[in-house]
């Protein structure tokens, strides 16, 4: 009846959810505006309303990958989140991953920080520990996020890779990493399956990295920290570190996983507080390429 | 299913519509993202958005009247414009208020520019003449909107109250005004049936403006260019015009027209650009407030 | 002694302190930079940077007062903060306050969400029960922060003055309040020992709340949400509200309350975040005066 | 002629100047982009092209006066500054300024930071010493601006009432103060031709002001330092300070002097630098009120 | 002649024109502040005032191309744009270009949107057809502008090509695209007339790109919308799209058509709003450039 | 000792001075809010603050390095300036650095704009004649900065490395220049001791430039003007050039320079007025990275 009325909040090429009518196989996206954590600057609880503002510039014919985004995916809208409690939003991330996995849809999370990772993965490890242990968790960041704890918590943005690690996945690939503290570092170093590449890394020989990603197994976890960009294309981020990646390097990188069988994504840390900041188009087209590669 | 999935867009106090589950009787809430014929700063597109973004910033329990908020509301969205195209873009609000009005449910309306309220107004006009001509226009502004023409177009921002008299409602008040051309304020002391209170009457002499509402006669529309309330409270408009009212002046005046039959209420003008920005909380409150009255 | 103190900028009328050499009698002002619980926007973590860098926008002479500044205020920096954990920072709040108390000290703090009063009188309720139970607490706010919980947490921005009330203060009043959930309008008109003042009240008859404030018994302590005042004057705040208070309303009100044994003073929920911004003026402006009157 | 004159956008309701033809007894506008001294805030350097965008914004016809906009005024330009050399700049001030009174035009000048008055009054003073002596100043500003230096430097906006002060004028009015550094304050009173009202004393007794105003003889020089505005109407100035006056308070008293013999009009401190912003409309309405006395 | 030019603040490098004593064989200049039909975000309608400011951030030698800028050019200021009404801004562009062209002047256009292009070259069109039949259109964008229709629009800056591809120039090369609908792809692959390069294509291989367009033949017309750069270098545009070109790659693409016979320039897009954004000074420099080549 | 010298927050990895009990062969870290000569936008008087800011966004290891950050440095604050008054700053400039000389450590300065280079170089030239005409200077700027005067000034940002010059240190390299007046082109070539390499011939081959570096002979002296760096990179400077280089390039260049024997770096023209803003993360990387070569 009402043939003008425009559905506004759900990302550019999602549906909304009918529990009854949907397509088994596809993915359900989701937004996490949770940022109490953050230690320098706060505002990735804007992500998912930036990302979401950000996907309706694209096209729906991708030219890079030579395709029409087609892939079912139904935006479940946001997750209650508990500001100044990590826990309680935490098991809100778990309940609406597990649901979304009993309904055969896989999880692609929206930002917020980094530690709703933690509540994405953690919901796939108890929806099915073995899947968890057979996982390469792939990890796009300038930072290890390896650290034993941060200001006192476990439960930290710069913590959140450790607590994965703890639980066995596979391996674990960091990819893009500029910055750290040398405890990270060593703990890094003296586990087998971690593997990390800088920036530099990726500048000096991507093609290394993408021989690399080729030869990786399959089920991957993605997880994008959007400050592996460089503050050029990724000012708006609660921690810049300088020298990082291109779009182009991502998106190479990214068309390598995207082939594989995810069984989840997430792209965290957009803090985009004005409409078209570069940083929240640079993470809808994390979202918009991966659509185009399951089209 | 997805008991913590939130669904974002609508007015804080309203519901999606289920057409086929829904409370007669009750408001259609809807945005224009419409910005197309504004002559000095662009951006009321952006005003559906950062107005039910401000709703949420509100309470259920409104002090001043004593009262939860709890009218039968349903927000159906935003109408799809054609930008740079208002004969299109009118067309279909047009449209969207004709569903409504069928369905029993009296629009409100968040604009967009001014000129969106010829596509309201035209809707009532065209679903049910008689009760058009029938009906006191309630026009709060800092201008008049009076003018034959603006910058050659019979459809301006600037001519938008000039088109609704030509249609012949029973009279219009205009409350708030501070700028003017000379023709159109000849225009509008040359009409027995337009009356208005500048914002210096206001402050002289509520009492004598508050009086005069309470004399008014069902039923009535009302009508609110944001831009009535001084830059201090509303900076973020296309037309910022010093020595506007303030809020507290304007929730005087609508407390009384609010209690009477209203027909239909737009807010229009709203261009903030941040979230919290006092313009599009004090827009917000216009229609919360309106809600609570009728609740 | 302040282990958990960091170096920072002083206010503009402060000096350092050394535990060795300072004077005792006088006030210990700290800033607390977090934010974590906050619901709408965050930001407050930089109200103690942005109250400090507006300080020294004013001059030494005050001339509503008549006087220079001269008590003696000594800035001993920011708590340590751990974002997302409340419970730790507010022990570090409490400690901080228990040390100043100890060296004769008196607290002025600097927020940061509002919650971090709940830091700062529970350090005093810990360094002398008997002084809090004997204590009236004078609350600016445009909300009564007066739920049992809020968004399922005991200890939010929203609850801060019903944890408080149940401490057992002599009595609370609450000025400049506009906002409301009805169960906490309903806990706050069934105690006898918490009475408040609306903007309105303040509006239609300051008189009368400045007998009301000229009655008040020592003991005092003054919290200020800087959302108490309109968002003309105060528009970078967590979750701004129409119709607030003036700030010569604030001024006025401060000049009694100040004359009196006030035992500490907070001013919350500064989130400006550009230079000049009016709402870290309006804020410093709360602590200069403050100073002044106890010059 | 004006040598140092530079071609820029007129204001809204003057032309340009053409030398051999021109209405000898109207008003010469300029701009001065300097802010060299400024101590805490720069940025009125964009003054001039704020305030010739804001006049845009107004329309011809006059309400509150009751007339059209149609005095002769002539927009020359901005004078030529030298940045980080006041006596370079204030030198080119003054040659404006002569060369304007001797084509027998008065200088309307938009500034800029304070110091600029000093260019301006300098000029007159050196093309007609008499009628310099012979002169009230009224000066609108939320600081006395009569230090005997600031920071060692005898030319700064924070002195530049105190040179003027040295040159004899007959009288200096100071409107809306409400800072101050006790040295000048003692200045300000140990002399019987200044005289002062504070924003506290417009607030309270506006009628006792324009008494006073009314009463003044020809002739006058006007100088408005925009931070006279409290912040909610002005927040983009160099030294922000709470508790000033409203456009309303200043549109009364300019309504009484504008109609008296006026040799000359300075706006100062205007450092706006988004388009709309309250602070430069509010000063484009100060000159635009202005040239509807003088229509 | 002029009659819809507006006096402005010129270009930089540009002096005003005086119709009866110029130099014939240059340039004139013009902004176009219209933005009426942008489907995203609106702020074109800056871009001339943005374009024209950033132009005086530049030095009179061109270090890369060794030479001072001493090309002959006009600014003749802004063409009177009716807002929402795209066909009669179109005419009025139209009309200047044609009298520009009849003064031997060769038309440069500050956008704007996309649709002004239209405009000027239906200007080139109507003064001389043969011409328009002759000329290889070089189109910088991330976009192909090559759809049918837009949201029902036949003019909209995403059909502006289409619409100039219709009028039969002999062919068109785009450079830069990288966002697509499938429908335009098929439209411009089915063409034989019309060439692209992609972002990945220039970025793989400009040498190629650079030799293509040294073979083109004369005469030709450049449009660049400023989108054709990556979001790093351009943030401010209405449709932002990653993996862009770099301003060093459009430097050197345009340094070899720039040599050629060029009929006329259009740089659109342009949506800075604040001063010193990157976005208006590499539009600024792509006037500036092209006026170096021609010195 | 350091009369000048204001208390401000230090950067990240600095001291406080305790002038009797410090270890000598260090560095002393010092701001200079000053840009009363900036021609285009002020704004750089911001950068001690923001650079100081950023600094805490590093952590502790540098993983490009592979070391801890470890040099011994001391923050002492901001010189006190004299806005307007350019010798009188450059005085106290000089004063601090020959004082940080006297005590055994070597100067780090965070502009301001570049003109305070100038008072560096002169408080060495002052404590060590022979020194200076022993020096090489490195000077990373877009703009050589070489005029012979700048609108009338000799002491002006666009003349620093001029009157440098004329002081004979050895000689000096100017690196990523971009743009100039042909005058201080000519300047530069007719003498034997200036060398320059433009951006472009450090993106062609930076490995020609970095053998140049690598055969430089001590001591030298660095002088950072942050527009160096492309405006994706930087852009909140005073007068942006396009075709920049890039953060990788100038951290290699800055690789092999800081490896020598350096007497004193500066960092200036960072005008970033927001938090987190990438211009001011890039400059707190040239003196983290600077500290970490020397630990
Ligand atoms: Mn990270
Ligand atoms: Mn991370
Ligand atoms: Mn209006
Ligand atoms: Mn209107
Ligand atoms: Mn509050
Ligand atoms: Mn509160
Ligand atoms: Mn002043
Ligand atoms: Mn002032
Ligand atoms: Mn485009
Ligand atoms: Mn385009
Ligand atoms: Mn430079
Ligand atoms: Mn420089």
């Amino acid at each position: 009846m009402f043939f003008y009325a425009d559905n506004m909040m759900n990302f550019a090429f999602a549906e909304s959810l009918d529990d009854d009518d949907y397509i088994p196989g596809g993915y359900g996206l989701f937004g996490v505006p949770f940022d109490s954590t953050t230690s320098y600057m706060a505002g990735s609880r804007y992500g998912p309303k930036a990302i979401r503002e950000a996907s309706y510039n694209f096209e729906s014919y991708n030219m890079r990958f030579n395709k029409d985004v087609s892939a079912v995916c139904y935006d479940i809208g946001d997750v209650q989140v508990n500001n100044g409690n990590y826990m309680a939003t935490n098991m809100m991330i778990k309940d609406t991953v597990k649901s979304l996995l009993e309904m055969d849809l896989k999880p692609i999370a929206m930002g917020g920080e980094h530690t709703i990772t933690n509540g994405v993965l953690g919901g796939i490890y108890e929806y099915d520990e073995d899947l968890y242990h057979d996982m390469s968790i792939i990890h796009f960041d300038a930072h290890f996020d390896m650290r034993d704890e941060y200001m006192g918590e476990k439960f930290s943005h710069a913590a959140v890779l450790r607590r994965l690690h703890e639980l066995k996945p596979k391996d674990i690939t960091q990819l893009g990493i500029r910055s750290a503290e040398y405890d990270e570092f060593e703990y890094v170093k003296s586990h087998d399956n971690i593997n990390y590449f800088t920036s530099y890394d990726i500048k000096d020989n991507i093609q290394n990295v993408l021989n690399y990603l080729e030869d990786l197994e399959n089920p991957l976890y993605i997880s994008v920290d959007i400050d592996v960009l460089d503050p050029a294309y990724a000012p708006s981020v609660g921690t810049p570190a300088s020298c990082g990646i291109t779009p182009f390097e991502l998106e190479d990188m990214m068309a390598i996983i995207c082939k594989k069988d995810v069984i989840g994504l997430d792209v965290v840390e957009v803090s985009s507080n004005t409409i078209g900041d570069p940083t929240s188009v640079n993470a809808a087209k994390v979202i918009y390429d991966f659509l185009t590669h399951k089209s």
